[in-house]
């Protein structure tokens, strides 16, 4: 599918496709998914679509309050291809806030677990303590793809302003390929575009490679482990941003003992902070 | 109880009454507490109290694995004054991971969930990004309690080096108290002292009084919804630790439409970071 086509078009969308869910048989709490081969990594699904297909089931739960303020994900288990069961449970409803305890099983065995808080959004003081860093316009900076077995990453055009992949292939054990920073921006859209939502804007809070990656200049075993997003958007936030480019920047606090952190900030290209998020990744290496 | 009676031993300890917990009759995931008083906030007790209460319930559950690497505490609702019960249930427990769903109910009505991964953890490469900032030694900072009705932040000794509490009594709505950066930093420890364990540490990561306090210049109601903590420290860090302070520092990233993100490391005596710790936190004003 090229961006010729129909940019603007949703339904059509892979990514509408990944994450669609149909009520299961067994009651309206619990719903039905199949994982889509464009959004496949090195085992089971991008984490970023697993994460935007548990938000899924809440944006589209009949008892739903309000819009997403912070999710967690939890990836206990790879997600096999094929058929998955998500369930989301209202934990409890508020006046104006409502707590979601969430599921993916597989065969019955849980394979991911995740809670989100939604929150009816008033006016208050407002204010970004971190702005959007000064970088090129997206279209000053190329469009560099990931390794071409990376099929998930096909799904996001991104260009790489600082810390792209470094050269995996014949890199040294150590060398020139090491960093001594964690950091990658890079702006950052669906690929072909498509206006940005909840779910969107979730999976995008995953595209970052691994920072130890980065940091040793070569590819290891490694995986997120447990995936944190608070949403600063709104709904006239994500309006107001469209398909264009996200700028997205992440950096590790603290690598050791088979895990490392990450926080990134996703901003709109209007400037806005849309997202903050952080993960902890299991690395072997 | 003053520092001069003991302040080694662990069982005679506030903060251990505090986190108690005993099987309750109802089976062996499920265990049962009570709110202490010495950790009474405004509403409800001191959150960082619940969420050592939660991971405490996975220390002792005799199918624990490893150490935590992350726990997500979500604040549903006020925890009421008296007893409670913790469910702690291992919803998959793979080779060197296992994740935890727990919750917190009382009559029957969720108050708290939350999420825990636990890990064996092995020797890997290694190495800190956010180095310890350079500020002076915790005996050059002058002791500064909260003020005299927020009860919990009695049992902590707090050393701020910036961002102390604002002198909330008598401040303008706008004026010399409001604050361009959010960012607090200070030692702080357990009082009386006590030596540092996960529940210990989980129970700091929270210690931050509102970041909001400190932009405006004033109090407002405010409290945290979600909580995320990634340990980085293993049993060896913690001894190592002891009883000295630690070195804790946050910082908010964005404000707007009822809620703010934080953000903040805390690093041991020795330089070592210890854990991050993220939340999302309602406020009003």
């Amino acid at each position: 599918m090229g961006e010729a086509e129909n940019p603007e078009q949703v339904d059509d969308h892979p990514f509408d496709a990944a994450i669609a869910l149909k009520p299961a048989d067994t009651g309206d709490e619990t719903y039905t998914g199949r994982t889509h081969p464009a959004y496949a990594n090195m085992v089971g699904p991008y984490g970023g679509i697993t994460a935007a297909t548990l938000l899924e089931a809440v944006q589209r739960h009949p008892e739903r309050l309000g819009v997403p303020v912070s999710l967690t994900v939890n990836y206990a288990g790879p997600v096999a291809d094929g058929e998955f069961t998500v369930s989301a449970r209202p934990a409890r409803t508020n006046r104006s806030t409502q707590h979601w305890s969430l599921d993916l099983t597989q065969d019955g065995r849980v394979v991911t677990t995740a809670t989100a808080v939604y929150a009816v959004r008033r006016d208050t003081w407002a204010d970004t303590e971190t702005a959007m860093p000064d970088v090129p316009a997206p279209e000053a900076a190329p469009v560099t793809p990931m390794p071409d077995y990376v099929e998930w990453a096909k799904n996001y055009e991104m260009r790489f302003v600082e810390g792209a992949v470094p050269e995996l292939e014949g890199a040294a054990e150590s060398g020139p390929g090491e960093s001594p920073d964690s950091t990658t921006t890079l702006w950052v859209r669906d690929n072909p575009t498509r206006p940005l939502d909840f779910p969107a804007l979730t999976s995008l809070c995953d595209v970052f490679y691994p920072r130890v990656f980065l940091r040793r200049g070569q590819a290891m075993p490694a995986g997120t482990v447990s995936l944190t997003i608070y949403f600063h958007a709104d709904d006239d936030a994500l309006a107001a941003q469209g398909s264009r480019p996200v700028l997205a920047r992440a950096r590790s606090n603290r690598f050791g003992h088979g895990y490392f952190d990450q926080s990134a900030c996703l901003w709109g290209a209007d400037g806005d902070l849309l997202a903050t998020t952080h993960q902890l990744v299991y690395f072997k290496g």
